[in-house]
């Protein structure tokens, strides 16, 4: 139960805040022998890069990773991979009212009474900044899968009101809007619903769908460590994120058993469903069909408009929060979702790979 | 990553299949001098137990508890307690087609591809009666709980189409229907429905709320183990769950960050929240509303109607699934969401009563 | 940290007290398929079996083992496998002093600072009978070795004064005496040291020696999960043991590097070393060699003669312990010790599979 | 099992090469509100700095710690605290034989079938530069014993033969000879004796004591995770050692019950033991008195004299070892075994907060 750890075998922990020297992660059980260079982790940092869009805060990050360590001529040696961000823009200024108040929708009364004191230059831990760690070791996640032929894929959903059907998906459009949207004319709608919430010093909501393809059949555990559970749990520990379903999600408390059940078939001579109702799992395994989540993902608390709160002396007060937000978290938080979906996965791979006294005789035998 | 145990410092491992000798669970690390009995247990254990109405199995059992150690003079020692119900009706009968087909919305096939030959007579560790083992620890936790004056409370929130809204709950109604829910008129539509359903051999799904009052401030961890991540770890964990929301859910994909803010204010001389969209938890960390989750729950896959299938030789058939199966899994995995939420709050007590240093000092310096 | 739980992949947990209904364990996360009988445990319960010479305690216990999950057909299913043993002999009788005494070298004070009152029939959690938990899993751990082509071998190095020297050592002996020393003639003589040390009313202390064979080089982890620091927390986890060495052990502390290193060769095609000062382990892992580990275990704390001691009234007494104890305990704890370095073993041995990326590739590629 | 993490609720993860960029520590789960400086860290790290005395390597590093994270205003924030090295002294050469050579005594052939290939530059993670982040760590854990009165002490026990007999103890010398040991006049003879090794290109031995004082009763899990346990896992994870006991050890194989036992007393109203043979722990719990565990450490094996080994191509070749390399290990270890005690005593502190309801109920009832 620490905190800031995740996974059994392919355990990350991240570290730092928003206003203090940086952040960065430590990967601790990475397998040896996969290509890994700074140029793959920042392609994946730069996604969620802030400033890139009108949407996303004018901090000004180049947000530059360093590897410390595990990594030797090109190649991940099986020792922890360490990874740094030096922050930049820690801009000094004069907290002033935030210091002594707690912001609606914010953390900051539940660290106040946890801790006993709060770090309360920007959102501290609870900063988007502590992504940047996640996204940095779910890159490394990511070759991982990819080398045993899995990929990971997320992307908006849905912003406020502006829903995509499935039907519609273009995949190719999801790097060509600033909201990583797989439809070009709904994203252009909600960018200017976007537009309308930011004159009206307001923030939108929105959902993130993930999808895993080339998992093999069996992964996750029965009980408790369920893959649908542990996806989950990473999802879930996305600050913002407010709920997390698998497959037909919160639709299956309206269906019937008839509609829902996935008929098995042949299809090129293996046993596969003919529908993906489960969205992958069966029974908290993966079950040969892609791994598809959602996450609900709540409008961005800070907001310029005046505000109700009680500050640190226990008074109660007005306050509108100016500086540095995204008016929504979503686009960012695409990356961060699939962050957590691949690290969820390697880690479940790396646990998965014993499960039959066959597959272990295979790899000792002819070590 | 042992696949049957949750929890970290309370931690709980179940065991046992449908059909073998019995089930179980042992609970490693509950703090000593609590008071606990067998009646204590199968109080909970009373509200899952088959053929108490007729939306419910057949299977005859009596799921009577023993308790095999950790308690002493009628209080818990410190040490594991161990927890045992038999099984009894293991009606030896022909598995025929079951035992070597694989039933849609069941996992038997991914069973059988994970660890190369499964345990085909009812559903092995997929079986309901595995939730056994986590209601009778979850008894205990929810005496653990009680002791520092925190109360879980689950109900049935909807069975397909009938939903209760908040503002007609009736608490009282709750035990005084077979399916769990706080409205006596609904529960009495819904009824109906499952009927019907019976009717035509299919199954409903339906949803699950769960309440948490009298929480401190602060449970749970700011990053990967926040309060929401490990309740949903809990809760998808539950077999049939696709989903999980905390406070208003995937409703906040449509909200603005002016509504969905919980303005704080005083009341009583404390800080509280004046609305509750949050559903108890800020930043990860319970915030002094109560907590509120709710889960989505898929049709019962064992369905009388014929569905078409694939068996272990590798040839598509049709298979019908009879046996005794209820029609919709709600009612009795009211009290598991219950026990799950109560698992996950003790454990997160006993990991956050240390921290700051001077909760520590409190502890050691007058021991 | 959970005070009953060993291993991260194979994980076991063990429960009861002496004196309660029965002792247990569960062990999640053995891979499926492995043969497994009732038969194969008990001929490991066999061997620490009260009541089977002069030298150990008359309580009566046949330690019949019942499988209650996780086999099927005579096979593991991969899901956990529960292990009970009924207490039997759980004589009813006045505890008298002892109830509110403190015994010397036992952990009745330190039961009750901890945990505020304490199961005082007999040693509570702190007896050898939680030990049936451990052999009975590490029966299972050593099947599992045993697919791999590694075994694991425990027997008495000395009792007292009483050393056998390595190159005296005769494997076939071992079973022969009650002792299970590698040396019959040695065996005997220690055997009247007990005689005369029981006619005194006093007890001995002695050494166990633990040797490994077939291990697969690289087992371990590098820096704080090398294989020496999870075997010492293994072996050190059993009551009464006050030290633990690997190899030459505490002898190092006297040698210098030129005789300590041992050189490597190459002999028939591979490279080993020419001698095994570091008994198996180089840098935390395994190096080829056998693997050698010694436990040093203290003199029997219940004794008959009399003992100054400590109530629970704060009054000074003097105690005289009467009962059914061993005169000496190393004898018991041989397979007791084999079965804590056969659990480390096949925990460290699941991990340790998905080390490098291509031993990954080599299970789910053909999977 | 993750390799380079440890603690449950206290929980550090080490990274970093010895020829990387930097090494480093992640601290997660310190308590907040302890007062923290880098300051406080530099003491410890100071101790085990190379190049302090002609018997330690030349290689010329200022080990000045950078705090990254999880320190506000001068106290922990209870989020993750990062602790940095940089490496300076990164010597740029040819490391010839070395980098294609199994060296005698080293994990060199360990990791290269562990993980295919290994970073050959000094000993990667090998290195004694890993310690690091242990001692760093340590520094910290030390402050949170410090803030409930626990101090913990390493020293220099013996060198080859020179073993001093603790009635001889002069804890005022230990900081006064480079050696770090009670007694000025025995650590002159084992200088004069490293002296001669060293003339002989060859290493010396030595043990390490450490005594940890104001411990509360009742630190320690029962079964398990024995306090005796989770130290030895501790100290045995230091490269280099080859023994750990507590107490008197490996001596109690030689003693007998009558002398072994430590008779309870009374002293000013409190009950202690009058000996102190257990070494402070009974039934894998502290007992009051002094904790003392020793750990055996072998010959630095990086000698200058030839030495006969085998190359990566399987050839049989002599080598002899240049470079900057210790002549004995122990007195930079010192720290090291100070710094893993004070670890694991934090971690246990931490855990054990919560033993019994009544301790529970005093934190959050005064919340």
């Amino acid at each position: 139960m620490s905190g800031s750890s995740f996974g059994t075998l392919f355990q990350v922990t991240t570290w730092g805040e928003s206003h203090g020297p940086g952040v960065g992660v430590v990967i601790d059980g990475c397998p040896a022998g996969i290509s890994l260079t700074e140029k793959d982790i920042q392609t994946f940092l730069d996604r969620r890069k802030p400033g890139q869009s009108k949407y996303t805060t004018k901090r000004n990050e180049s947000d530059t990773v360093e590897i410390l360590s595990g990594v030797f001529e090109g190649r991940t040696t099986g020792t922890p991979i360490s990874l740094m961000v030096r922050n930049q823009d820690q801009r000094s200024r004069d907290y002033g009212d935030i210091a002594v108040s707690y912001r609606p929708g914010h953390a900051d009364f539940c660290f106040r009474e946890k801790y006993g004191f709060r770090d309360y230059r920007g959102g501290g831990r609870s900063s988007g900044r502590e992504t940047i760690g996640r996204v940095a070791a779910g890159a490394v996640a990511s070759l991982l899968l990819k080398e045993l032929g899995i990929s990971v894929c997320a992307y908006t959903k849905s912003i406020g009101p502006y829903t995509i059907d499935e039907k519609d998906y273009d995949f190719n459009t999801i790097n060509q809007n600033p909201l990583y949207m797989p439809d070009q004319t709904i994203a252009e709608k909600a960018g200017q619903y976007l537009s309308d919430l930011m004159a009206d010093c307001d923030s939108s909501g929105g959902m993130i769908e993930c999808i895993a393809s080339g998992l093999p059949v069996g992964l996750g555990e029965p009980v408790f460590n369920k893959l649908d559970a542990l996806l989950s749990h990473a999802i879930m520990s996305i600050g913002a994120v407010k709920g997390v379903e698998i497959g037909d999600g919160f639709a299956v408390s309206h269906s019937v058993g008839s509609t829902n059940n996935d008929p098995f078939c042949i299809r090129d001579g293996k046993t596969v469903k003919k529908t993906n109702h489960s969205g992958g799992t069966l029974g908290g395994m993966s079950d040969g069909s892609d791994l598809i989540l959602r996450a609900a993902v709540k409008p961005t608390p800070s907001i310029a408009a005046t505000q109700h709160t009680v500050n640190e002396a226990g008074e109660e007060i007005d306050i509108s929060i100016h500086g540095r937000h995204d008016p929504v978290i979503v686009p960012r938080a695409v990356v961060v979702v699939e962050a957590m979906t691949a690290l969820t996965l390697a880690d479940l791979l790396l646990c998965n790979t014993v499960s039959t006294i066959d597959k272990i005789k295979k790899v000792y035998e002819e070590d």
